[in-house]
């Protein structure tokens, strides 16, 4: 080849390379994908996950945390506390930190014990119930086991005659008051446990004029039928009594700090200020106690009804005790409020993508004495979340967003704990928080799993218990979604049934005050044909490792199924690159709700013609956001999932869609509950109510004292309902008009 | 060569396109930004945009919208709001929509005018004044010039004595009622204009128990030494009188509907259970009107400082009208509120990169008469604004974030349109809202710039007024922050001066409701020599056109410096990849803010010392925002920009903080009221007052008539501020504990 050859060769082959480099150049340019998209990795991980979560490691735990009493704000459960920490750090945690509060807790007075007296003509105590529950075989020498005690109650000794007020609800007050004309004004009622919360049940004692309560635990209501008392079975024995708060706090967390947290600097009302305390003496005591005070009743014969299974022939008051005896009651209480120092366990996983986006699992740590179920059946749970997260992480795993994980202190004593950390944290977890599941007991039955929810974790919920096993005998291969289905379908489609939030839990502040999705999983009785009220031995001294390990959960597969769930719905959370919330199941219930406020509401044709009440604007709204669900859900499913700005933007309209139900201004005398969509029911706060403010406002509304005004509050919580949602949809909408 | 050399040779060449297409590959993969960062591209834009924006057309606008009364609820307003949707359209906005809302407005009767009287002891009314302010020329044809009167005033005709109460201010009324022993129950006071906003005088009045309020313009408080009354120079004149609302609505937006949107369905209260209307009738006039109440009034003499410069030698009353002729005032008030549709318009350029993020430039269209200062002289600059950023658009740009362009309605009857859209689109502002820029009166004086911001965009404010040349004659090439920081540096530093927010202008919603940045800027007089209060033909039908064109800005390039604050404010905020809001300004503002109410405070030193009061924990909080801060800016320097997801992190960092300055509990007895940091004066709507729970729990403290109490209440406020500062500087911190 000539020189001149030589150069046209070198120039073709010169060509050649940069052309290759060129194409080389433009597909490495295009090839690389802009974030990753790791839902295929996230589906193995995820039954890694499940698979790590194991029966054994549960009982483990269970046995090791209850050991001992944890009451809040005693030395055992800041112990705990430490052992927590320290063991999460161990799982692999990034961090965890012990956060304190200084809030106000309540406890008997050790030297002058609580108890209830029947009295005679001369003032002598004739009868006393007892001053403890008999502590279980094996337990006999721990110590701190506190009495049964209705916790910050009002310290007092009322001495009068007794009112047997049925379950002290609402209608049991009204039908007294309207129908059976007795007067509780000044008297000391008696009111047995169940169908709603103690507290309800003290304040409208306290409403009704009442000088003070007694609580009891009725067989009908603490006892399964077939089953022995503890520790032969698992039912309430007759010495045994139910502990537990008696605040109306109404979301307030700690009563001398409202809406703030209770830190060293923080301002405290005097007590006489406080939120929720109530203003009367309260007492808990067991059936065999109970039987002696009714026994001896005076008045009329109570209601069919309304006679619990005590098999005594009480009447329900008043009248004097034996009749022409004229014996009376007294209580004595003695119990102190005192400001406590608490600890919450805070444990977190840095998110990978988004740090800033956080996943919460939170529950209680603090029990009323062992806490075998209550709390720690689910703090077992917990820990073994905490720990098979560490498991992944040290395999190289790490979440798309950060998981905070939770250990509540003082749930108890009205859920200070939770809500001081919320309030603290109010303004972080509002931009921040994408979900909260919560972590109380894990079981309270042997029959199925039991599921509350805010609506858009429904399908991820099924989604997920689709891929645990049923933990039932005999339903080996079987879904636990199907063991579910099967047990508890829904009433309105052919799929489990899901319930609405109520209260009682630590999931409150995050859910009714903040707006952060949230749901709770455990499992649960058979609702429709075990009809005694939560768990027989609830909040007494029998709930001891002893009653799951031989009654509820013997294999411990139905804690590690809840383990599973739970865990699941977390790293679903935060994992998967679109959250996995959806708006069209919100639609649905929405609408579902609209129609029953509506139905209640047309009970009174009369009045919603005379004032022109109308839901036609909650209905059009309702329709509003229905539509803007289905256009969201179906721009999602053409989202370029590679631009990671356009991900962050339809996650940020799902994660704040729960925040816009949120009303800054509250449920009318009701400020921490700001849900317009659900609430703790008025009456029962353990219950969820939809449309709350509508709900209160059209409660015994045709004995309104004022019927134009109090349709005119219908009207005005109807136009603040349907103005909510029509603002929750319009978050749905593309985000620029 | 042989077969086997040519395979060799083909392997070798095929080895190396490969080799090179594999560093094209690695080259091109690597070389490709994840986002592009377009700073720079931003800068000359910027410049562009603040170039596009002339007097000339200022002057145009203006011309255009002055011609015709504009007042809210009119068919003129919504004329011009339809013209207004046309020429944003034709601009180049993405989308342009009318969004009505049904408020209570406030009308004068038509065909019973409202006056005063002074009447004699046989009824007759002996001096009526005048029924409306003579026209300007030029103006003799045009219909529909609402007369002076006071929006909202309660209708009635009460007559009596007349207490003359100086400006009606807090401390006047002290005077009065402390020092002067002069009680105004069931009297008729009469109070000058100026110092505060008129709502709080008539608040005043009915505190005092008067049964009406005059309200009229002093010269010493509306005529500039040496300046011509209209249309010889820019003076009121004596025929001119202040229209504006004298409601007390502390933020609630519309009166029947607060907190909620004015929408079709939505309930509305009755009159009687309106927000903030006064109950008792209220009326302006001029000063030639007000000689006439004043030389006749009884009782004794007032404070020398208490003299306007009317120089009638009045007294304070009461006491009979000139002595011993017991004459008396009436007032005839026949004004009607009746609820009635208003039109914002609502202008938006969808965001290149980040749609989901806004940024707001909002200002009224409706007007008193003509608006020629108040508010069209804002509004030709936003139709500028506008404009230029439509001709940039055309030239392909679309800035990073979503811009918002609003032209309110209804502003003068209590900020009513803006409120309206900020209770209507809350949740979507709180997530997405980045900042509010205002754009009232462009104009009101002709010295500098004011400018009142939050303290996060102090630095944007300095950095866009160099970028823009000053206005002012014989300073050419001297940029506009020269020519401000020469005629009003700061007290504090050497830079000019920007004060706090207060409100009386639409950002107020946005900024102490919804706690989103905001800041406004317009042309002022000199505040240490003029001592006149707002500019003196304010709120008369003396706005023309011709008292701009003829006196504030004859150039028009005052109001084109003031376009290109304005634009260029909004421009950073929406195309800046980083948010340039400076969170070290805030920690400064929050210091200084510490130690004035501190010294408030540190009057009282016994009482401090015998409650126990501290502020020891705001200084704390201060301290920690500041550590916060400063740390948030060093990381931010080490920000990988080409990392979306963390400049997205970071930015909702910077955009949420003045967000989290909002407490949902509002302050005390102003639930509308939700920014701790900042608020309207309790004692003046127009002042922004810091720390504004604190101050009003200290204010006249040494009065209180239960001292434990009042400083209990200041404890519990230094409490409160602590932790929401502390919470703040715990939203810059790494987002991962």
């Amino acid at each position: 080849m000539g020189s001149e050859e030589k150069i046209i060769s070198w120039v073709c082959r010169f060509t050649v390379i940069t052309a290759f480099f060129l194409i080389g150049f433009i597909i490495g340019w295009f090839a690389r994908p802009t974030t990753v998209n790791h839902e295929q990795a996230s589906k193995s991980l995820l039954r890694n996950f499940l698979d790590e979560m194991q029966a054994e490691n549960i009982k483990h735990h269970l046995r090791k945390f209850t050991k001992l009493p944890h009451l809040a704000g005693s030395q055992q459960n800041l112990d705990l506390a430490e052992q927590i920490r320290a063991e999460w750090m161990e799982f692999g945690l990034d961090s965890v930190e012990l956060v304190p509060y200084d809030v106000l807790l309540s406890y008997p007075n050790e030297t002058n014990p609580n108890y209830i007296s029947i009295v005679d003509q001369m003032g002598n105590e004739i009868f006393n119930t007892s001053l403890a529950e008999p502590v279980p075989e094996g337990y006999e020498d721990v110590a701190d086991i506190v009495p049964p005690y209705s916790a910050f109650s009002a310290k007092g000794q009322p001495e009068d005659e007794l009112v047997y007020v049925n379950y002290g609800r609402t209608e049991d007050f009204f039908k007294l008051e309207r129908e059976l004309g007795i007067n509780c004004t000044g008297k000391i009622v008696i009111a047995r446990y169940g169908k709603i919360f103690r507290g309800n049940k003290v304040k409208n004692a306290m409403l009704a004029g009442a000088k003070g309560i007694v609580l009891f635990s009725d067989p009908a209501d603490y006892c399964a039928d077939g089953v022995e008392p503890y520790p032969h079975g698992w039912n309430l024995p007759g010495g045994g009594a139910q502990r537990g708060n008696v605040l109306n706090l109404n979301g307030a967390g700690d009563p001398l700090t409202p809406g703030y947290p209770a830190k060293e600097y923080t301002y405290r009302s005097s007590l006489e200020d406080a939120v929720g305390l109530p203003k009367i003496p309260v007492h808990p005591i067991g059936y065999h106690d109970a039987v002696h005070l009714l026994q001896h009743m005076g008045g009329p014969l109570p209601p069919n009804n309304w006679k619990g299974a005590l098999n005594v022939s009480y009447r329900i008051g008043p009248g004097f005790m034996d009749g022409f005896n004229q014996n009376k009651v007294r209580m004595n209480i003695h119990t102190n409020n005192q400001v406590t120092r608490i600890y919450n366990v805070i444990g977190w996983i840095r998110g990978a993508a988004e740090p800033d986006r956080y996943v919460i699992l939170g529950g209680h740590r603090d029990a009323w004495v062992f806490g075998g179920i209550d709390p720690v059946s689910g703090a077992a749970v917990v820990h073994e979340n905490v720990r098979a997260a560490g498991k992944l992480m040290k395999k190289g795993w790490r979440p798309r967003r950060t998981l905070v994980f939770a250990s509540w202190d003082a749930e108890e004593f009205g859920l200070l704990g939770s809500t001081e950390w919320a309030e603290d944290n109010a303004r972080v977890l509002q931009e921040r928080a994408v979900a909260y599941i919560n972590a109380d007991s894990a079981i309270e039955g042997m029959y199925t799993l039991r599921v509350d929810c805010t609506p858009s974790l429904h399908t991820l919920v099924y989604d997920i218990t689709k891929k645990v096993s049923s933990p039932e005998e005999g339903e080996e291969g079987m879904t636990l979604y199907q063991s579910w289905h099967k047990r508890d379908n829904s009433t309105e489609r052919d799929a489990p049934w899901i319930s609405k939030l109520g209260s009682g839990s630590d999931f409150e502040a995050y859910f009714i005050r903040l707006g952060i999705a949230s749901g709770r999983a455990r499992y649960t009785k058979n609702r429709k044909t075990e009809r005694y009220s939560s768990y027989p031995v609830y909040h007494s001294v029998y709930e001891t490792y002893e009653i799951v390990e031989r009654f509820y959960d013997p294999s411990f597969r139905r804690l590690e199924a809840v383990a599973r769930v739970r865990g699941g719905l977390i790293f679903s959370l935060a994992d998967s690159p679109v959250l996995p919330l959806d708006c069209v199941e919100y639609a649905m219930s929405l609408t579902k709700y609209a129609n029953t406020i509506y139905q209640l509401a047309a009970k009174h044709p009369g009045a919603m013609g005379q004032y022109s009440v109308s839901f036609d604007s909650l209905f059009s709204a309702a329709k509003n956001f229905t539509v803007a669900a289905q256009d969201f859900h179906q721009r999602l499913d053409q989202l370029d999932t590679s631009n990671a700005l356009a991900v962050r933007m339809v996650n940020d309209q799902l994660m704040y869609l729960e925040r816009a139900f949120i009303d800054p201004l509250g449920l009318p005398g009701r400020p921490f509950y700001r849900h317009i969509i659900f609430a703790p029911s008025s009456h029962n706060k353990y219950a969820g109510e939809s449309f709350p403010g509508i709900y209160d406002a059209l409660f015994d509304i045709e004995n309104a004292v004022d019927a134009q005004k109090a349709w005119d509050e219908v009207k005005r919580q109807i136009s603040i309902a349907a103005f909510t949602v029509n603002a929750a949809a319009e978050t749905l909408k593309p985000v620029v008009s």
